[in-house]
């Protein structure tokens, strides 16, 4: 691994920013892992997935514990830029605030439901230093049994609710199952959580509407489309009323739970006495909502829109947004100056660019930074700047001339296109790996690489039926969609429900 | 508590923007903490920093395990700023990152000198779900042992070199001293932890030198004043050749070690064989540095600053930067419009500014905001603005009347003012608490509530001897100072050598 490979920066006190930028040290060896490597096709999804993440560089599943990786410094960057959209979706009515890590157990037992639901999955701290603990301590799996027991102490009134909270932490979970990198961890180093306080039910449900509101903007803005449906009973949170999800269906047509929210009711209000004095002086039990989101999303717009040359990043969440590639061909000097004249102009107009002067023959570097996902690579060749043009490549491979003087309007468009052709692009996948079925063996079928939708009465005993014939996950029924009326693929009751069917990540 | 005390935001579907920031119900409840609370005196340190904490909400130490605190939300829009400026003063050469927690035991074992620093205060993860596990994982205390097992895998070349990675990360101590809120606690919730690597000795050590030019910037926006030291050689971090470290004295005259900077050698280098291949073609041992900054950093600012009317918060770090309070005297129409024209004004200019319209008397509203550290009041009346004034108290007691048409000019003015007057007055706090002594009768007196400068011939018996009898601990050589020869305390021999020494937190 070459630091070019890394994208560390070289020391600032040896050159102006500008030219630690452009440095051509910094990008003077082969970068053998990118220019020796072909990805696998993607048809090969589970290989394609892993080689792509290290060559690309977001994490690096070579740590020494299984599950846990190592953010890449450049897989962080993009981390930063996708959960800054997070946070700005949620700071308008949200404040970010940080709980303790480890859970005491007496209070991590305390709710039956919630355990029962972790126990196996918890990692326990046992000693401190040479001497056992009095208290064995949780690593928290998710935060409830640590926030609960303050908002105890933190609500007193009607008029301290509703109270939105949300932390972004690392959280674990002790999978037995194969581990997949972002996918099945067994550290979830970004874990962002929400959880609000309501005075009534009615409120905490408005709330989980709209936090999936909030979710389908934040992966609209990742260019990522979904489903959102509304888990069986026996699939829902440990101690809630009801979980509405967000699944995205990935490459081999398995779905990737990518965010969930979940309605609790008063049951954690009543376990931890969590009450509000109404306005009539009563002591009431608020009710609740948690959502979550977790590095999965990173897992999401990776694969979803990742092909065969590397990572393709929507606009707002490239660390590099722009890369300009000089042909240095005929007047060197004159085709340097214009770039570093375009870099100095992305940059004054806030577009992250970089300015590749490395050594490398053109085609490395478009491979390189093709590989990196970068949206939008100019090209600026003698002949080019004689007719007061550059070459703009996007990285779903259009390929126009712009004249300098539009530059950045051209620019500013084509990002905007981008998006518009990832997503679209990404929706037509989504939808083609979706079909209507209406028995079980068309179920089958269709599990074993696309998502069935299948009419389901909505009984408890047919659904475990069809998990168990169908051999896939029922993901439960859509949302914000009606259907006519068919006859269960179990019981054959006529009814208007429906399920998603799918094997899950 | 209040949710005006909390400072939660009301519901945005409810209001605009601008009518949520002003709005009255957030602040209409009489904040019964702040206002039945008054804070201990400043002399008796200890209780006026805890009380200062909770009543301020920066951290609630309620959580129910020890040493372990809830960054309120208020607190946590402190650190969020703080923390920002240590991200602005790297990142233009260091890559931010992330590391796993756990680490394995015999990953962790591996340094000798290392584990035998931290052993005791180790946190262990033995089980996950209701099976031990076959290796033992420790809760990181600082990431040398993660971290670097994967330079040895990313380092291959003299052009990889420098190296220079960042995270900022929970790390874990099992303290079985007395623990306090950000000075000693078991979850170091805010870790920034730097790590770089290094063709040879000598860059190293200019990167320990870089090191503490950083953090000293750090400090100086704080408007923090500190001591620089080298410490002796048997309270140098485990592992390093040697320890630079930033120490900040407290309103006891106590030193809280604030930020350190260690040059590693090639100690870790040579137990995880990280090495490179240097420009001859030879594989040489890299050389390490390591510099970490904790909460600590929040601790000082809070105590530094902070009066027994609350916090008192750098314009930089204030999550509300200007209180608008208008007087509802005469034409409360025109008062609230002007108010809300000013408000308007500084959000376009870029600060950080509320209006409080709520029911309190100003009165009240003041001592609310002082207690937050609002660095800059404004107080809109009836008379004011007749005359085209405002009135604008700033958080160190000045007061004085602005015309409304400069009003921006004036509160960057003010605001840059403040900081030089919080500078000044924490930098004669600290001078006044710094004593050159000649004796050890003189040092034990000094260091019962500040720090002596003491001669020292720099011989590690007599260190020993210092520490034992003057009851307190040697700092260090005081970096970028020298003194005339003067005779060691213990055995009189002459030498330019002087040490600090304190009682430390």
């Amino acid at each position: 691994m070459t630091d070019s490979n890394l994208e560390f920066k070289t020391d600032p006190n040896k050159k102006s920013r500008a030219d630690s930028k452009a440095d051509s040290k910094t990008h003077s060896k082969t970068d053998t892992r990118i220019q020796s490597s072909k990805l696998p096709k993607k048809e090969d999804f589970s290989e394609w997935y892993h080689e792509l993440l290290m060559t690309a560089e977001v994490v690096d599943n070579r740590y020494p514990v299984k599950g846990m990786c190592v953010w890449f410094p450049f897989g962080f960057a993009i981390r930063k830029n996708v959960y800054g959209i997070i946070r700005e979706l949620l700071d308008p009515d949200h404040q970010e605030t940080q709980f303790p890590l480890l859970i005491p157990e007496n209070e991590f037992m305390k709710e039956a439901q919630h355990i029962k639901g972790f126990e196996d999955e918890v990692y326990w701290v046992t000693s401190g230093g040479t001497s056992p603990l009095d208290v064995k301590l949780a690593l928290r799996p998710t935060s409830e049994t640590a926030i609960y027991p303050m908002f105890k102490l933190w609500i007193r009134s009607h008029a301290d609710l509703p109270l939105r909270i949300y932390q972004i932490v690392n959280t674990f979970r002790y999978e037995t199952k194969h581990t997949r990198p972002l996918i099945r961890v067994r550290e979830i180093t970004s874990f962002k959580e929400a959880h609000t306080a309501h005075a009534t039910w009615e409120d905490a449900a408005a709330q989980v509407e709209t936090a999936i509101e909030r979710y389908s903007e934040f992966y609209r803005r990742l260019a990522v489309p979904f489903l959102v449906s509304r888990r069986p009973a026996w699939d829902k949170f440990p101690g809630a009323d009801y979980t509405i999800a967000l699944d995205v269906v990935m490459p081999d047509g398995r779905t990737l739970q990518a965010g969930t929210a979940h309605h609790l009711g008063s049951t954690f209000a009543r376990t931890y006495e969590i009450t509000y004095e109404a306005e009539n002086g009563e002591q009431k039990l608020i009710s609740q909502t948690c959502y979550g989101i977790s590095e999965r999303c990173i897992a999401a717009l990776v694969s979803v829109h990742g092909d065969e040359r590397g990572l393709v990043l929507p606009w707002e969440v490239a660390p590099t947004q722009v890369v300009i590639v000089p042909i240095l061909l005929g007047d060197k000097e004159k085709v340097l100056e214009v770039s570093r004249n375009l870099l100095e102009k992305l940059e004054a107009a806030c577009v992250r660019a970089r300015l590749d002067t490395s050594d490398e023959r053109p085609g490395a570097k478009f491979y390189k930074w093709e590989m990196k996902g970068v949206p939008i690579r100019l090209e600026v060749g003698p002949r080019d700047i004689e007719k007061g043009v550059v070459t703009l490549a996007r990285r779903d491979g259009v390929k126009k001339a712009v004249p300098l003087k539009d530059l950045l309007t051209a620019i500013a468009c084509e990002a905007n296109e981008l998006q518009a052709v990832l997503y679209e692009r990404a929706k037509q996948f989504r939808d083609g790996k979706i079909k209507e079925v209406t028995s079980i063996d068309e179920a089958i079928e269709q599990t074993e690489g696309g998502v069935a939708l299948v009419p389901w009465c909505g009984n408890e005993e047919c659904g475990h039926e069809l998990e168990d014939r169908v051999a896939a996950n029922i993901l439960g029924e859509p949302q914000g969609q009606s259907f006519p009326e068919a006859a269960c693929a179990v019981c054959g009751r006529v009814s208007t429900g429906r399920t998603y069917m799918a094997r899950q990540y």
